[in-house]
């Protein structure tokens, strides 16, 4: 029996290992992998407090600290979550484990575009994050492969830093807010592919270049870029946590504003949430404020009075 | 005239200016100092990435990333923030700055306890924060002084790590909610020190002792301890924005799961909002949340369509 089990490996999860092992609560953390969206990148500039850093070095600098604190790591994809008397059970690969309070923090993923040579240069000039690494491609060649206004936008966002940003399309146009349209349409150095289909992307270390397809000439085509955005959208697998707490229509789990959930003992943290604006450091956030609700939340269940020196002793200056 | 002017100099504000700039906005922060809470700290160990830092150089690595990005950072405080047509005009020093958009992180001020010493300390033994701080005193001696729940709190947190807590009261007894004092009383290694006043924090370069006067024989006593607590709340200063945006009953900026304010255009983040849990990391999310709701709000503003990719394409599995 654990205080809390933690269900994910990524940024959020971490972070509130970190503030629930640090208060003292026995920690358990249950990781389907070490990745995290975080995972999908090289170069992490805008992370604050760290000039530059990588996806993979900055998670397990995170879970270092939380193993440091106490937490228990376990690698295990978690299939299930079941509510019993005085806590929850989760199921994971065929074992069964039990808390008094749950953080989900499994993160979204993102849709693959599943060609030849995506997954061996995914952070390698493989983007799925525009928002995340558009500006790491300032006067470089970029690709923006997608639908509707998420590629458009990453279209745009790509115009501001990229020497040349190639917008490829299965037909004659691109689709979605005309606004945006409009806007792509006005920027000198964006260009419309029309009638393609990507089928490998290759490059010896780091993405190099894109084997298309024309689709109306039949013929391939060589595209030498220095990176390619995939703008297909995210999944969030929740299904699992269906029956537990309360999602929005996009499978988002709703959270109030200390990160907790429709169901008592249960917080969420991070990409997983209905909060917008996915990035590490506010999935840090939110996971470092998981972590004290939890702390508080016990505090209460043991009939305490809970934490509140953290925010209603503040005096208001008269 | 700025995008967006950040009032602030902690963690927050510099988090947002990293996130603003990089987009590419005009940034200017304005800063009262380079403190922040974050600045009372000699020792990090939970902040999500970095094993160990310390206030200071957090601080300063955050604000050197905002600056490569381009972001702009004077030393002055703000005293008044008024709206305009099509935007905000912020006084400082005599100066006038003009911008778009606004972010307020300009945090809080922990009460101090005002005794000799104490400013000689700050973060070398003095603390404000238990919370942030009593891991650090595992098997050390520590003194907590302060009045009602808060105090009786960081008592208990402290218990928890060191060798020996000293509650530190000018009565006979402390005050607060029944179950703390009860809770505190059955700690083998708490002990109160009633009718005594604190005259003075002395040490070589870190709190060794505290001078104090007992109040019923009126006279000196020398107390050795490593640290001290002065757990008597904060102060958000927060007058110069009472106009323009709605603060709780603490003084506190209301803040929405965007980190919007109850005025178009204004941003809030960090300590200075009413969100519980203050923390580095947690200021540091919120600031990228609002520093990315500025860039959103700024592209509606001009009549693009504002970010949605990060959020609203997730789609839900089926």
């Amino acid at each position: 029996m654990y205080d809390v089990i933690i269900v994910g490996g990524g940024v959020a999860a971490f972070s509130a290992a970190i503030f629930t092992a640090r208060r003292g609560l026995s920690v358990l953390v249950l990781a389907k992998d070490l990745a995290g969206q975080a995972n999908f990148t090289d170069l992490i500039e805008n992370y604050p407090g760290i000039l530059e850093t990588g996806g993979y070095p900055l998670i397990s600098t995170i879970k270092k600290q939380a193993e440091n604190f106490g937490a228990k790591v376990e690698i295990a994809e978690v299939t299930k979550v079941k509510e019993t008397a005085g806590g929850f059970v989760v199921s994971a690969y065929g074992k069964q484990y039990k808390s008094t309070a749950l953080v989900l923090a499994f993160g979204k993923t993102p849709r693959d575009l599943l060609v030849s040579g995506e997954e061996e240069f995914k952070g390698k000039g493989v983007s799925y994050c525009a928002v995340c690494d558009a500006p790491l491609y300032k006067n470089k060649t970029v690709a923006v492969v997608g639908v509707g206004d998420i590629a458009l936008e990453a279209g745009l966002l790509c115009a501001k830093y990229a020497k040349k940003v190639y917008m490829l399309s299965k037909t004659d146009k691109l689709t979605g807010h005309p606004g945006l349209v409009k806007a792509l349409a006005g920027k000198k150095n964006v260009e419309l592919i029309p009638f393609v289909r990507i089928d490998e992307i290759t490059g010896k270390t780091v993405v190099e270049e894109l084997k298309l397809k024309d689709l109306k000439l039949n013929k391939p085509r060589h595209l030498p870029i220095n990176g390619i955005f995939v703008e297909l959208g995210y999944v969030v697998k929740s299904e699992f946590a269906a029956n537990l707490v309360k999602l929005d229509d996009l499978g988002q789990i709703i959270v109030g504003p200390n990160q907790g959930t429709s169901k008592q003992g249960v917080f969420a943290a991070g990409d997983v949430t209905n909060r917008p604006y996915k990035q590490a450091v506010v999935s840090a956030g939110e996971g470092a404020a998981a972590g004290l609700a939890v702390f508080d939340w016990l505090m209460r269940q043991k009939g305490g009075k809970g934490l509140t020196s953290d925010w209603t002793e503040i005096k208001k200056v008269k």
